[in-house]
């Protein structure tokens, strides 16, 4: 019975090249796994598989009945909605430990690094498989964008060590020149709809019993989104309904700049003031230095909300 | 800030022995660590201290704001009380996946073997630490208790590759005998109290709601029991009673034969003859080739219980 591989609903690049990097060691060492994905492929990730020679994992979304193996993620809310039908073979991440339990023993591989990728590639060096040039080279882009081409504070010594190696096997001499011209691709946002915006690097979160969402786009320059904060503002407000969620933000970020402006539309936006320690003027604020999630917005927000 | 190490509540030799295995590990690579215990050493792990001339680690129950890593385990229910208020560094475990979050990213190690020793060992050749040979002896001594000395069915190949590896760094040459030694001093039960006996090896379980919890004690023969059945019943109404318990049982495990005697105190005891398809009598039932709670009864029990 083949196990299926993916990451987390609106998947990021991470997510779509984990499920394929760690298929396709899995199936090295003899576990029959096939790369699945739970929601469409960004502009970001097409460029990678496009500039590798891979073709999207299938589309899946249901797994009751079905093994599976998950990247990225271990928060029930970023999971299929029958996860808990499925049988969980394993874990692999880099976020806080989430709400997904098991009823069988697993593996899981969870590391406080900048990506998943760096994760599989030191699952690479423990199973003795070697990486194949392509698969070397997406494993590569995928950490770059975790880690805004090592300029995240997720960025760890391992995530820049693996670059290199993997690198070196892609026989990809100018790393950071890769990343500028994956990040451009990431910046072409004027032909996306504000929902494709919003929801593109999209996660919810439980904090205190109460549903909050967080977007993020990261871009070269934030003036691509001039002319569309309004409509942006619109599509929070209206994901904020339909979710009955208590509060929905995008962080635009700017990876040149080094910081992020933060959209907010929210039930109590006094609590997002003081997670951060400022005042929204027009429901945004600039935050300066800000380029991660994960280490940077989720922990303060939590802390308040708690 | 040093961080605390240590396992489950009622300890096992996985969780002491862990808790100094991993330490030194940890501290050989720079994190500082301090092995401590949640509950009283048992004969068997005292046995195993005794042996390889280690001191008890210091008894630790309270772990607010404090840096923890857990060994052997990843349910609130096995942890210290206090534990959301710790920051969780790290997890090695085996068994299915727990209800316990975090609100930072950590590192895992859990992996579907028969110990978390097992694990131990795979991460100090990861880091390319040497095993002193005193502590060497009692991670073989870990891995012989939780594998029954390779006889349950949690056992797998990484779990008796490590044995030779670890016997070889002691310099032990009879693995077996070893294992014996260490089961027949776990056999001698008659100077504890009843309440020693039943919540020696006991872990609490969350069931579709309800609470189950789940002793057993391993020996080389059940006669040592013959004239303790009553005493041994009358705790278990008392356990149940007290924690407000659905269910409490013991498995009185016979490691020669290989076998089960399992004692059933219950609100419903049609749901445990529906998990293993028996019928009880006096309230016990023989569950031939049962050694095993993590693999052969905890996951019948929540399939009937869901």
């Amino acid at each position: 019975m083949a196990t299926y591989v993916f990451g987390h609903t609106n998947p990021d690049s991470d997510s779509i090249v984990g499920s394929i990097s760690l298929s396709y060691l899995k199936n090295q060492i003899g576990e029959e796994c096939i790369p699945t994905r739970q929601g469409i492929v960004t502009p970001e990730t097409q460029f990678i598989l496009d500039k590798f020679g891979f073709q999207a994992p299938e589309l899946k979304e249901n797994v009751a009945g079905e093994d599976v193996y998950l990247v990225d993620f271990s928060d029930l809310a970023q999971a299929p909605k029958d996860i808990k039908e499925a049988t969980i073979k394993g874990i692999v991440d880099h976020h806080k430990l989430g709400d997904i339990t098991t009823s069988t023993p697993l593996e899981c591989w969870i590391r406080p690094v900048g990506c998943s990728n760096t994760i599989v590639k030191e699952m690479y060096d423990y199973h003795e498989v070697e990486i194949p040039k392509n698969i070397a080279g997406m494993m590569l882009c995928a950490i770059l964008s975790d880690t805004v081409i090592f300029k995240s504070p997720t960025c760890t010594k391992k995530d820049t060590k693996a670059c290199k190696s993997l690198a070196k096997i892609a026989g990809i001499k100018d790393i950071k020149a890769l990343g500028m011209e994956m990040f451009l691709v990431k910046s072409a946002v004027q032909d996306s709809t504000p929902r494709e915006l919003t929801t593109r690097d999209y996660k919810d979160f439980e904090m205190a019993g109460k549903k909050v969402g967080i977007g993020q786009l990261e871009v070269v320059d934030l003036s691509v989104f001039d002319n569309m904060k309004d409509a942006l503002f619109a599509d929070l407000k209206a994901l904020k309904e339909q979710g009955n969620r208590h509060t929905v933000m995008l962080l635009l970020t700017d990876i040149m700049v080094e910081g992020s402006q933060l959209l907010v539309v929210s039930d109590d936006c006094t609590l997002i003031e003081k997670a951060f320690d400022v005042k929204l003027e027009n429901s945004q604020v600039w935050l300066p230095k800000v380029l991660s999630r994960k280490k940077q917005v989720v922990p303060f927000l939590e802390k308040t909300f708690n």
